[in-house]
Order: C-alpha cells, then structure tokens, then sequence
C-alpha cells in the first residue's frame, strides 16, 4: 500500500457512489479504508470518530448528504426538498461542536435552495459538484494554511501540538501540522512533541502516526507533561487546530487545548490556532455560546477495551472539547493569513467580503 | 474482608519479621498484602511502585533497612556497619525523587552511628524501634496535616487532586487527602474531582478508589479536563502532595502537577501542597537541583499491558515528575502547620529549632 501521506482522508467514490473514510479508530494498529453508502452508517461513522476533525468531518458531511439525495425518489421539489431536509438534520445531528459539521450541510442547502427551479435530477448533479467542490476548497485552504504558518516558524523549531489537525482530520495536509509537513518538504527539521490526547489518544494514535510516516522527528508525551517539556525549554511554539471559533476569537478544540494555552502564556510561548476560514462562526458571540459535547464514561473508565481501571462508584466527566479564551490565542492561522488580535474586527473583515 | 481505609499501607509483621504492604499496583481490581523479606523484594517493590507516595516509600526503606540489619551476621560493629552501608546504598538506588527514602534510611544510618559502643544485637533492637516510630510518626504527622488543611476548607468545597497522596502513599489517611477524609467524617461534603494521572493512572486507581471507599462524592476527569473543571467553577482548592520540597519552596511532585498549579493562578484558585516536615530538604536549594526520574517508554505507549497505541518509530518522554515553582504554590501544609510565603524563611524557621 502506497503511504498514508498519498491518500485522501475522504473522498467521493466516482464508480459506486460511496464515502471512502480512512478508519480512524483503527490506527495506528490497521490501515483500512471505509466504504460508506447507507446515512446510517455515515451517521455512525461520524458519531464514533471513524471520521474525525473538524474538517473531514464538514467534508464526509457533504458527501454524505449529496449520497442522501441521489436515494430521494422524488421528482418535485417540495417533495424532495422535505426529504434532503430531513436527512440534513439526522446527519447534523451526529456530532454537537464542530461548526464545519453544520456549514458543510448548509452550503449544499443553499444549492438546492437556489436552484430549486430547475429538475431535481440537475440538483443531485449540482450537489455533486458542490461537495467536491467542498473537497477540493478544504485541500486548497490546508495548504495555504500550512504556507502561512511556515512563516512563523523557523529551522529546527520545537513544536508542540494536541490531538491531531493533521493530514488525517482534513483531506489532506492538515490544520496545525499543515506547516510541518510543508517544513518537512522544505528541510525545517522540526522537532515534533505530541500529546497523546486522553481519552481517544489521537496524538498518539493519529499525529504520531502521520508523522512518523512523514519521517518527523517526533516524541510522545503525556497530557500532563505539557508543563514539563516547555520548562525544559523544548518547546518554540504551539500549534493546535479547532472546531469552531466564536466571533470574539474564543476557540474550541480538544478537551486540554485551553490548558496548554494557558500554561504557553506562562511560559511566554506562542499559541496558534489553525482553522480554514469555514470554521470560524460569526453567529457564536463567544465561547460561551458553543455546546460542548460530552462524551461516555467508558472510554475514559476502560483502557481500550480492556479492564476497568476506575472503581464503579466513581462518577466521571468526559467533555471533548474546550475553550481557549481569545486572549490566550497569539495568532489565528486561516487560509487567507495570520490574524491577530483584536479578533472580532479581523474575523468580520476576513468573511465579510466573502459573505 | 475490612476495609482498606482501617488497615496500614506499609507495615512491621511482628511474627516473621516481613514488610507488609498493600500492593498498590492491583488496585482497584484486586486488594493483595504482600510480605516481603528480601532485599531484592523490598527493592522491586519500591522500583516498581507496588508501594509508592512519598511518606509510604519512607516508611517501607526504614522497615527494609531494619530488616536487612537483623539479616547481617557480624558482631564486630565496623563489620556491621559496612554491610549496613551497603544495604543502605542498595534501597537507596529504588527511585532516585522522593527524598523521603533518604531521609528514613539517614535516620536508621543515624541511630547505628549513635550506638556504635553497643552490642550489635541491641542496635538492631533500636533499629526496629526506630522503624516503628517513623511509621507512628508518620501516621501521627498526616492526622495534623489533615487538621491543618481542613482549616482552609468550607462546608461542600469542590477540591480537585492529582495522582494519589491519599491514604495509600501514606501509611494511614495521606497528605493531600488527609483534610477530605477528616472533613467527611465531619460532615463537610466534598466534591472531589481526582485526575487520572497518566500514565499509571494513580488518580483513577488509588484515589477514585480510597475516595469512594470513604463515601466521598468523586468524579474522575482525564488530566487534560483541569482548565475545563476550573473554568465550569467546580474547584474551589487544588490539594496535591509531594516528593521533595526544596529549600526556596520550590515543590516536587507528580508529573502535571506544575501545569495544573499554572491553571489553578490563572482561575485564581488556590493551589495548596500536603507533606510531612520529613520531605523539606534544605539541602536541595532550588527544584532544579532535585533529579527527576525518567521511566520506561511502555508505561506511556502500551495501555496497561495491551496492544501498542503508538507508533514504533516514535519517541517517547516519560517524566516521572515536575517542579511547581514556589511563587504558584498558595500555601505548604505541614503537620506543624500553614506555611506561606516567603518560604525559604518559612521552611528554615520551621525545620531550625529540630535539627
């Protein structure tokens, strides 16, 4: 099998109409591609983290709901429309927090809204065509972040990052480790520290992996050693990536990613946020107004399916994901530049033109 | 049988002359007493964490060093006393942090040189005594600390803890945990939230576990869920304990610990640190002169003896603890009581008077 760094994290299947997901809950043990057809198990794949990062997710969405139409036997709009609008909402349905979920789903409304005069069966094609579109814009946008934030980095940077915004939670290339990899190519010898990201150890099990496979020099360390590793002197800057970012610049990430942040500000360590412009979410004033998944005690109870290592009395909280005050936030790496504070003004500039 | 919060964590078999402790390495599937009489066991355990806390390690070399002294056929006391030496040296090279271990077996060294005019068979007589007191001291010790901590508490405080200075680091109620158990007993509702404190999950195997075995309202959270709990305002104090304090104030401890007292003075919550008087070391003067103990990579990449989540060509950093710096820590709760700032002067009054 050609490596990894070769292949799209999700794509459209041209022969047979399906999403093709890379499994990510099997790495780093097994490499499988998904062949997805029913909403169900889209539904399901989306929901269990088989596609996972802000990204790829607005993307296997898109996909997703274009596969949703061509099943509706409808030849009138109406008719068609209520039902597209339904499997929206289930598929909206399977994760809360990341924004580019829910404007991946919007953006092929709008197609459908906008061309509801014409056949339904010239909508399916045009829907189609957006969620490549979609595909294609999401590839696009990861290199031009990794561009912008190469050029906050210099040769031989320690890097610091959590869970993983790589190649796997986009198309590909990634968020956060978009920069890296582009550094790889450009000869930056970053040397790569990766949280493993409890409960799910995607920066073990996912950053690790795809960038080992890119021959990066990279260490593994636990959530709790942030501190450690930058009192060392180790690190020179933060790089995470986010699922949502408010209209103040609050940005919502993995659960520990407003601790890292703080514990960077402390040791006088830039923190950058990478994201494509499509995750930041005017209509969210701020961090506040975000819901914040919980997830199920058992995956942080049971060691990956082995044997419970917490009493049964214990109760235990799992949210997936935190906020990271604005103020924490050094720069905000988008496809179209580096945005600096104050946030609000610079994200309203950076859509407004485009909205 | 009773339970494990009316039994010691490390004692002196009377009968056979064996270590006792309770193997903390089972917990919480399986509560074991292990009686070692060894050096080699006696060793291992401490190496390998079956016994572990600071105060307990202490307590465990004092007992083996006793122990090894009634195992030494010599009568003429230079002879001894080599062999003595040597034992020393041996239990001494278990872990390299706590200075707990050190300071029991100087204190065993002390009451041989004491008595080198008596008969050999009646320096080990003294050892066993000695033994003894520093395990009652020790028990004695937690007791105020509890009573002095409990001091800066309210009625149904959210208290969050890392790793495990509870009863099973001690030989009876712990350090940090020494004012949760004081106050459940009185009525005081607190809501503790323990880390699991990766990568041997002290937190969710040890303290989940004393804290529910106690009725205590415990939730466990990943150690990446600190900032998140903090900033929900369900903490109301941060207590951990220690492995060494050092002259200026500076604390060793679990790793996490100095990211969690960084994101406790970020949500202005108070971060304060449980030890007996025996791990102040003035003779470390900064937390930079304390040796941190590196571990083995599997602890981070294999969970708990299954498959490997983390690719091979990774690196792997595995701290076993971290430096809180002085001016983040709110206050040092001792069984002579509540230091606070400037510690040097704090540390210094408090250990003058004794030496």
């Amino acid at each position: 099998m050609k490596s990894i760094m070769d292949c799209e994290t999700v794509s459209l299947s041209g022969e047979k109409s399906a999403l093709i997901i890379l499994d990510q809950t099997r790495l780093p043990q097994e490499i499988k591609m998904l062949s997805l057809t029913s909403q169900s198990d889209i539904w399901n794949a989306i929901n269990s983290l088989q596609v996972r990062g802000a990204p790829a997710i607005g993307v296997a969405a898109a996909i997703g709901i274009y596969l949703a139409a061509t099943e509706i036997e409808e030849d009138v709009f109406d008719c068609f429309y209520k039902k597209f609008q339904s499997a929206k909402n289930y598929l909206a349905s399977a994760r809360p927090t990341a924004v580019n979920l829910f404007w991946a789903l919007d953006r092929m409304e709008k197609i459908v809204l906008k061309n509801k005069k014409m056949p339904v069966s010239k909508i399916k094609l045009l829907l189609r065509d957006e969620a490549i579109n979609i595909k294609e814009e999401d590839m696009q946008a990861c290199k031009k972040i990794g561009e912008n934030g190469l050029s906050l980095l210099k040769i031989g940077d320690g890097i610091l990052t959590h869970c993983n915004a790589g190649q796997l939670a986009t198309v590909k290339y990634g968020t956060a480790l978009a920069p890296v990899h582009l550094g790889q190519e450009r000869g930056y010898r970053f040397k790569l520290f990766a949280t493993e990201t409890r409960p799910l150890l995607q920066g073990a099990r996912l950053s690790a992996f795809e960038l080992c496979e890119n021959g990066i020099d990279t260490t593994l360390i636990c959530d709790s050693m942030v501190s450690q590793v930058m009192k060392n002197g180790w690190i020179n800057a933060v790089f995470v990536g986010c699922d949502r970012i408010a209209a103040n610049g609050d940005v919502c990430n993995k659960i520990g990613t407003s601790g890292i942040a703080i514990i960077a500000r402390h040791y006088k360590i830039p923190f950058y946020v990478c994201a494509p412009s499509s995750t930041i979410d005017l209509n969210t004033p701020t961090g506040k107004d975000i819901c914040i998944e919980e997830r199920p005690a058992h995956e942080v109870t049971e060691m990956w399916y082995k044997q419970r290592m917490v009493p049964k009395e214990a109760k235990v909280y799992n949210p997936a994901f935190d906020i990271a005050d604005n103020e924490l936030v050094d720069a905000i790496i988008t496809e179209h530049g580096v945005l600096r504070q104050p946030y609000p003004d610079a994200l309203k500039t950076l859509l407004g033109p485009r909205k």
